[in-house]
């Protein structure tokens, strides 16, 4: 992830980019730190994936954009900001991986993902399932991207799967919304009891070869492997759960990617940082494998 | 648990109430912040569990007493202290949930619902067994309440399920004075061996229906999980586990809680404070589940 | 772990000694300072585990010989400097545990013990191979340790089993050079797959009856459970699962052991600290079990 | 500062409010944790001050009245709400004491202390004049709000001083808008030259007798003092000296006061949190001072 | 101050000896680890002071005498359980170093000294006076032990000197205990008003020749300087000004030290630690310098 | 200091250069991360120094080359590459301010700088002299770097001042050798005695207008201002003296600069990190001072 920086990148296959932004926060702030802090953790990072014959950066094009310019102060003006950047970005190239930042971004993202695809299908990994209501004077807040994605007919919401769901919602609740509109909703119990294979058949059953998007929230594994973000719920999988699961998105069609909520500000060994960046290279990997599959067919 | 504050509650169903004291604790210290940070943390929760029908806080009366004034200086004192305290709370609300705090009040605490119910059976979750002999100035330190609660008679120590117990003792221990009392120690090996269900099969038999008073040292759960505490203990069970096995809880006859042992001066994220709370929560629902079951029959 | 402390130890079972050293790091520094935690945070271990009759104090002779005197600044000083203190060591007593310090002086540690029992086996817990090649300026870095002793002799590459490895290594890599020497490598999800018994199984039946000398980098633990380590590795099994797999060394022949790459810097709470010396004390007790199995067979 | 808890308090001569937001914010988030860990360290104050004889509760009526319900998401509804709710509490009170939260809601207090007192005079203590001008999406952020009051006409631009201003600020910059108005800028290094007493004589000469704000920023402090803040800048006086300076607000006619910007997520010993708590007592001390004058005269 | 380790020495000039307790502390525990982390700092320390010849362990002889076994549990057993080893320590030994744990302890420590020197004198530098009343419970809390050896006849009180006193004290108040008998306070303001040459002529004419314990409570030095404590107070020195006066105890006679209140839990990056550390080393100095006075005149 | 990156500069005033190595680390590492960590700080920085005109950029060409990639295992290989790295930048521009990264590069600057200007004064602000003698394996520790300058003839010993130093250091010591080559040392506390003002007539004084290169070790601050650095000194200057006498270097020949031993790892605050930006900044603006005078005149 010492990725060459290139802030005006042209026919790339992936451009990572960052969205330094913590104005949806409800709770705990610092994700605008995010990006920053991944950066500086992902010196870890020299490839991808052990058994897996070349790396990454030999199938695909990789470039670092940089930080999108987000106001911290108005979620109109923020949301509106990073949806022309990356809309941007889509234009001239294959795919973005965005660093958050808060989740209400990916409103964002999905925006400029509809653009370049129309309605895509979505696998969302996170502890909450953000289709709460807006708020007054919040009206995108960090709880809320895929309610408006699914009212603006972003996302296919039959096609749309979130898993690791867990933590306290009185009925009625936002999971009525989201199931309601067909999302297929797999709490952390349920992954438990699935596996990471049955969870991978549920997933690829329900998203099929569509085009999807992957949006990964930090807070889906339990707050013990990923301290460092704004509304930790206990309960949730393990690294290796999580990121086994991610081994297997090359099997789908997937069209973009972000990793959010990560706040350094509770990250004091790194650890979440350093998760992240392995989520994102493991995304990354996946991308080659699906789009490249030539080239990675020696791994299995 | 945003609850109402009410310093002198009466015909409650549950009373929240603090203990912050640490005058027990042998190694790490801290537990005297347990209850402050537990309730700066709170914040984070606002119902109890997903997919449940109304919320804990439709079903059952619960308020927020506030802490107990208790010495740091003498375990004599602050024993006492506490058990007419929670005798007090006891004499006009249905039961309590005590907030640690160091381990040692809970013989306060049992000493008091024994005052109300008699002798008692226990579920207790703890990486130790707190059976250990009083030391010379140190009659109630924290390794200690259970063997006086056997000894005083509080509880029924072959209704007794201890359940996480893990480290090092050599023989002969405090293990064999539990078992030889008749308590069933579950290691936290046993447990991972058992699973979920099984333990909790193998609790509900012990236990029947019989009043139970629930104790949850923090420190149950792997220090990965729970770094806030002051007697860590590597090897233990996940978040998941125990929550998962807290959720049978209502099939039980609880009459009483704690949650002890939170250390916030070595819980730089606050993880374990959000766990203590999510713990917490959950208890109040079991409590409603066991109590008030026409409420939440269509939560399965 | 409040250990005798003896700088000239003579016919002990196992002598503990401490390696401040980082010299050989490349990422996150601090294990200097390794050996002074894990001494602060031994005061929780009083014995060995639960339910095993005697402690192991009682069953061998154990010492702290205090710390070797490593120079931070140069490699091939401080590989030598600790190969001659561990072989003197090695003169006058049967075994050592050394406590890091960064991997690279398992390489001192290899020719000390080869010095005295010939080539020999290896248990490898990491999550890395650690057989990775040399560095202009970094020969003995940590990543070089069993390269180096496969080179020069010291191990018997086809009784030699790495479990735990994760994490990035495009083609060719590092693995690559240790399974072309015959080495057992076992994957972060293969130890998943296997379970700890299938695991156990896998490496007694490796490495049999021959002097096996075995390593812990406190790396393989997954981050959660051991944030304070220089090279943190996502992904990783729990503390439960390979304290677990630790029971089972008392079944080899075990003639020396290392607990490496424990940085405090990154362990605020001490939770590495802890598990390094739980870690270490499991160790000691599977040597007593191996080499005086009349005195712990009522265990099983 | 264990003050009674009153949420609709009346006739009181100060109350103190917790205004926990940080939505105004450009740097380091963390202000709206502010309220709730000052109240949390405040434990450490029991009266105010050495050789003063009676204790400032015993001279005039304090109330904490809990904190303002502040969105953090639109500046707009905060800076209202928090202006809506002092106004209230002055409706029914002498005067408040806020706790922040960031400084943009300076501007809520001084509109609501205009409305009862007309333009007033202002004491102002900080690193940065925070007389900059509105930037796009982020009319109310925290370096505006004494330009904003300037422009309302809610202050006496000609009766305020700033004390402690330092920093980097290419001109032409916000001083030239202060100093354009006739604001008395103190910089950092004067404060030095002048010594507490001369600042105090200058601060009296300048602002009389009239009705005072007073509005010390956590920053102004060097942040080896006060570490625990968004935007903090070296090169500040030390805790002594601004102590020593707000000792003699009692000769002043203070009518109001805010202690602002303290962010706990940098505040790992708490004691910035502690010096935040002083400043306050202090600040409750001196009103005392002023307006009850028999009271405290036998104090010199 | 990596001192030669001596658990029974004799005939030395100092010992320095541990005091692991913090059961007299009414606030921030944490002081009960104060003597493993000043050794862990202690290897910053070679020597003492620039331009002063030969270092101070060639001029007297100085061992580290490990720690005494104190219980947390009852403060009666630990400070008699303390005095009978500092007793013993001085009935072989010129003098002793205590480094705390909390204040409670110097109780114990004037109570050795008397019982060889008869009532001394004291230099008791410290935001607090610790002369207050003992509390139900606590007859030995951490504020009390001057008041106790006043009323005990241990110390001359009006050859006692408290110096940087501050805080919080409604009238009457602990300073009106001291005063009244005889004991010259000297607030941190008055120390900043006399100036570090003002205070030493202040202390040495107060003082005379008498024998003198000198007494240090880490909290002297402003938070700034020394987070890791269990009371702070805001309005101190700085370190510069009190390691200057503290360069003057060898125009006294001093018979004993302490260094106390040190609570690594609150000192993150342990520069409260290599404070007391620094403080330790040249109070040993100042031994030096004022019972060899010919080894040492070539400094000035 | 969000400066235009270049890593091949070319015609530039001052190019800001990062050191990331911390192998000359005798104690506390982490150094390795200090210019990482500064450049996340410098957002902060948006000019420089209040009252003062124009901007630094404004007056000259600064970039941000990025970091020399430094071997952290091997002192020659690194002190090597640095110097060839710094001298290659002297080639094509005016000077440099180098990040650091230990002290012992200082080493290589002067070897770079002396390239091109032949034997420099030196203003060196630390709290240890840096004129120790070459260990076993160290020839370059960080303690060195001076001695090997004047022994290499690369600096005008007689035209050097070391300002801040203090701390233990027995006799013969490192100021020996310094002061026997005609180096003049402040100590901390003459730096005291003397004043901002009388301390930069003595600078002036004893540089005049020879090329003078100033480096700064970040631990010349006392440690409550720099708590993030390898060997924190206890006793030293506040930021605002430190800074004020920066200030003044203007009024000499500046030729090069850097700010070393910020270690992160100790900074949790990130308050050394800020300092450090402070003092990078403040140094490239007395470099415009020095040599576009009619730029800044205004200043004054």
């Amino acid at each position: 992830m010492r990725l060459p920086h290139d802030p005006a990148p042209r026919g790339k296959d992936v451009v990572v980019i960052g969205a330094p932004y913590d104005g949806g926060t409800s709770y705990r702030p610092g994700a605008r730190f995010g990006p920053q802090q991944i950066r500086c953790e992902s010196g870890l990072i020299h490839g991808v994936g052990i058994d897996r014959g070349p790396g990454v950066f030999d199938l695909i094009e990789v470039v670092d954009a940089g930080d999108i310019n987000l106001t911290p102060f108005n979620q109109h003006i923020a949301i509106t900001t990073a949806q022309e950047h990356l809309s941007a970005l889509l234009a001239d190239n294959s795919a973005f991986l965005m660093l958050g930042g808060d989740h209400s971004l990916t409103l964002s993202a999905l925006r400029a993902v509809h653009g370049r695809h129309g309605p895509v299908a979505v696998l969302h990994l996170d502890a909450h399932s953000d289709t709460n209501p807006a708020m007054i004077g919040g009206e995108f807040h960090h709880g809320t991207p895929f309610r408006h994605a699914i009212d603006e007919g972003l996302v296919q919401a039959d096609a749309m799967v979130q898993l690791g769901i867990r933590g306290h919602n009185p009925k009625p609740d936002s999971l009525d919304y989201a199931r309601g509109h067909g999302v297929r909703v797999v709490t952390a119990d349920e992954f438990a009891e699935l596996g990471v294979r049955g969870a991978a058949d549920l997933i690829r059953e329900r998203l099929g070869d569509r085009p999807v998007y992957v949006s990964v929230d930090i807070d889906v594994f339990d707050p013990a492997f990923a301290p460092g973000t704004g509304t930790p719920a206990p309960g949730g999988p393990t690294s290796r759960e999580v990121l086994a699961l991610l081994r297997t998105v090359g099997e789908l069609n997937p069209v973009g990617f972000d990793v959010m909520e990560v706040s350094p500000l509770y990250d004091h060994a790194g650890i979440t940082s350093v998760l992240a960046t392995e989520v994102g290279a493991e995304l990354l990997y996946q991308y080659a494998r699906a789009h490249h599959p030539k080239n990675t067919e020696e791994e299995e």
